[in-house]
């Protein structure tokens, strides 16, 4: 049996397991989950010991790091295989379904927070290493796992991490799975990663909450205060007004634009993906230019004052924003903290008081397309997922692939194994069946091709 | 021995009390309270029947009605003074120095919710009646109560109330103690209060949650689209942008104004009550004038995506914010509503969906300052406070006033106990005992007074 018919026969099993790890709440950004946290992080060390690697937790600061080795193939290249356990609050969760860590499947589709993002998608590859492991009694490369707990907080200690175990975690290729396809049948490859910065803006005013009556008309309202800057931080075309925000952005050559839009992301898809009306944004730029290649300020949440049901005619004493920034190359995330924070204190008027705070940032990122690495990939989706992939920029962040990048010194190949409408950090996030299915396929067809690449001295 | 030296000789017990009043959570918003609401209307009809009165509650759609008489004086005039003995929500609960139900006593003030709204100054008017009732065996005037449970809802069921009891209530003066005076040293008598039309605007776009990364730059952010709405409803001049908004406001004659600039609100009072940096507001108009007779438009609460601690990277599908307007007389509340509505509409772009709700409203009202009631008032404080107190126009709300002035033709006269630093809606609400020493004397004052007043045919 070779390990494609394993992988097959085994089906039923392995989603069994993947749900068994899908019911662990392993939610890093609430505290109150660290339990929760320690548990999927051990689980995942004693299955990857079961199929025959060494794996061992490594303590951070924050929540441990799963690591695990396989190093049976001297001569031949490293691959290391990173994916994240922890997963995002299930908020709001009354609008599930089923519950967030009941994983439940209907119509070949599995529900469950974590289910693509990134539990099922980082399983694939465990998956592919178990069925070359059971078939063929060794694998074709040296494989190391590398799987976080803070992903979802924007990995503060794995950088750390990476830069202290450079010879641990040395490697001749970095294989990634935290993204998506443009569909099923249309599989691709991102070669371009935002990153991130994320920010509170906080106003206030009074010292205490006051009644709207005794004193409304005559004092500045912090969450109306605070609706006036946000709404001064994009102009009517959808362009962020923050002076110098785009000063360092690489710009898009013809030929690259050319390549994107040959497989565009269409105003049609976008609607059928998201519901909304219309498409917004930047006029001079194509949907897909605007997610993976232009950076956003977004707001991310909003609260102030009363916000349960019914009334309270509070004049509130603060309002915050959560605020966060994409970005891409080159754009440094601190630097465009510093020009958020000097725009919103120039723009705020003397009847309130504002603060912006840096909550974590990460690097953007882009990958070689012509890299031998990521033309194995290319022939791997070819066999194992039955198509051409095609090239594509993501619009999320894996701030990781930049530290991987600049601390390793090899090229970071994103294989994504997710779909457009997985609902990922949303109510309902699921795992189409058939993409786990092809997943493995495609990681055991990455793994045997990576075999014949370089091995860096 | 006289009724104002009982109440001196007896303020120990006032005191515990009242205190036993304010530990019952009354919270009218809130249904988990329901039971907690019953408990202070029963504990109100209790205390007044012990009193000698002939008390009941009145069942409605909501909460109960708490009425109580003492009808001794056949040929003498009727007051009918009103009371609520709901209360706002304690949030936000962490600011609170001390528990919001577990009344404290610190430098002469008693710190708890509802201390001065309104149940401290309700009951220093059942104070003024045991006074008279034990020292003089009776009353000087016949006394009625009406005591609501959904002030702090815009008292949905006292209105229907009204109209459907007038005989019950039939009265020649009407009492209202909700309002603050000027200061301990200067007493004053408000003749106008704010209506109000409290609303909610919601805006949404997209039918999920989306990820902030998978998405944003090409789709109209709700928490943003939000922001820009609510910043065009006022322009830089703080002057509300609604058109119509101001059509039917009764501006200040040259006199009124001269009256009321004789006790000017000043802009360090105003800075030193509230902790701002700055008055805000309409610049043609003195701090005073933006609070009582001038119409606003404030946000009372705005939510939207992820409002915990630390960072999520969501794109929310949906954006609240609650908004109300203060209004003055003659504005109409369902005609501002309408307004607003419809201007929301108009400026709404087409990325985004939005509602305006209307929650619920209540008019605004003017009294006559050169009626013989709010002459004896004013002479009662002069007697039983101490001070001669100034006439003042108040921002804050009583929807009611305008419907015992309606439906019962009789004037009200509203006699405020609190003081600006009551913290009304807010932590730390307070009430200062001697204001409520001094409460009482003014009541037993005025009713001794009212026998005076002409009784109706």
């Amino acid at each position: 049996m070779d390990a494609h018919l394993y992988a097959k026969t085994n089906q039923q099993r392995s989603l069994e397991e993947l749900i068994a790890l899908l019911r662990i709440p392993s939610i890093s950004t609430l505290p109150v989950h660290q339990a929760d946290i320690r548990a999927a992080a051990e689980w995942l060390a004693a299955h990857l010991s079961s199929m025959g690697l060494e794996s061992r937790l490594y303590e951070t600061a924050g929540h441990p790091i799963v690591y695990a080795q396989w190093l049976g193939a001297p001569s031949a290249p490293t691959v290391l295989i990173y994916g994240h356990y922890d997963v995002q609050p299930p908020d709001p969760i009354q609008e599930w379904h089923t519950p967030p860590f009941e994983p439940t499947l209907r119509d070949g589709r599995l529900y469950a927070r974590g289910a693509s993002d990134d539990k099922g998608q980082l399983f694939a590859h465990i998956k592919a290493v178990e069925a070359l492991l059971r078939t063929e009694g060794r694998l074709p490369v040296n494989v190391k796992f590398i799987i976080e707990g803070e992903e979802e907080t924007g990995s503060p200690n794995l950088a750390p991490f990476i830069r202290a175990h450079q010879d641990l975690l040395a490697a001749d290729v970095v294989l990634v799975s935290d993204t998506h396809s443009r569909s099923l049948e249309q599989p691709s490859i991102v070669y371009a990663l935002r990153g991130m910065a994320y920010m509170e803006l906080e106003v206030w005013g009074p010292k205490r909450d006051l009644h709207s009556g005794t004193y409304g008309g005559a004092v500045h309202n912090p969450a109306q205060a605070l609706c006036e800057l946000i709404a001064r931080l994009h102009d009517d075309n959808g362009t962020v007004t923050v002076p110098g925000f785009y000063d360092r952005v690489r710009p898009l050559d013809e030929e690259e634009r050319a390549a994107l839009n040959q497989a565009p992301y269409t105003e049609a898809a976008l609607k059928a993906e998201t519901g909304v009306q219309a498409a917004w944004g930047e006029a001079e730029y194509r949907i897909h230019e605007r997610i993976g290649a232009r950076p956003t300020l977004e707001v991310n949440g909003l609260v102030s004052g009363w916000t349960g049901e019914g009334a309270k005619t509070v004049l509130p004493a603060k309002a915050l924003a959560k605020i966060s920034c994409r970005l891409v190359a080159d754009q440094d995330p601190q630097e465009i903290y510093q020009l958020v924070r000097d725009y919103i204190a120039r723009i705020t008027p003397p009847t309130v008081s504002t603060e912006v705070r840096l909550l974590h940032y990460g690097l953007p990122a882009i990958t070689d397309r012509h890299s031998p690495a990521v033309q194995a990939a290319v022939a791997a989706y070819e066999e194992g997922w039955g198509a051409q992939p095609i090239f594509t920029r993501e619009g999320g962040s894996i701030p990781i692939v930049a530290e991987f990048q600049s601390s390793l010194k090899a090229p970071v190949v994103l294989m994504g194994f997710g779909l457009p409408d997985d609902a990922l950090h949303a109510p309902n996030e699921k795992l189409t069946l058939e993409c786990f299915w092809r997943g493995i396929a495609t990681s055991i067809s990455f793994l045997t091709r990576a075999s014949a690449l370089p091995v860096r001295g």
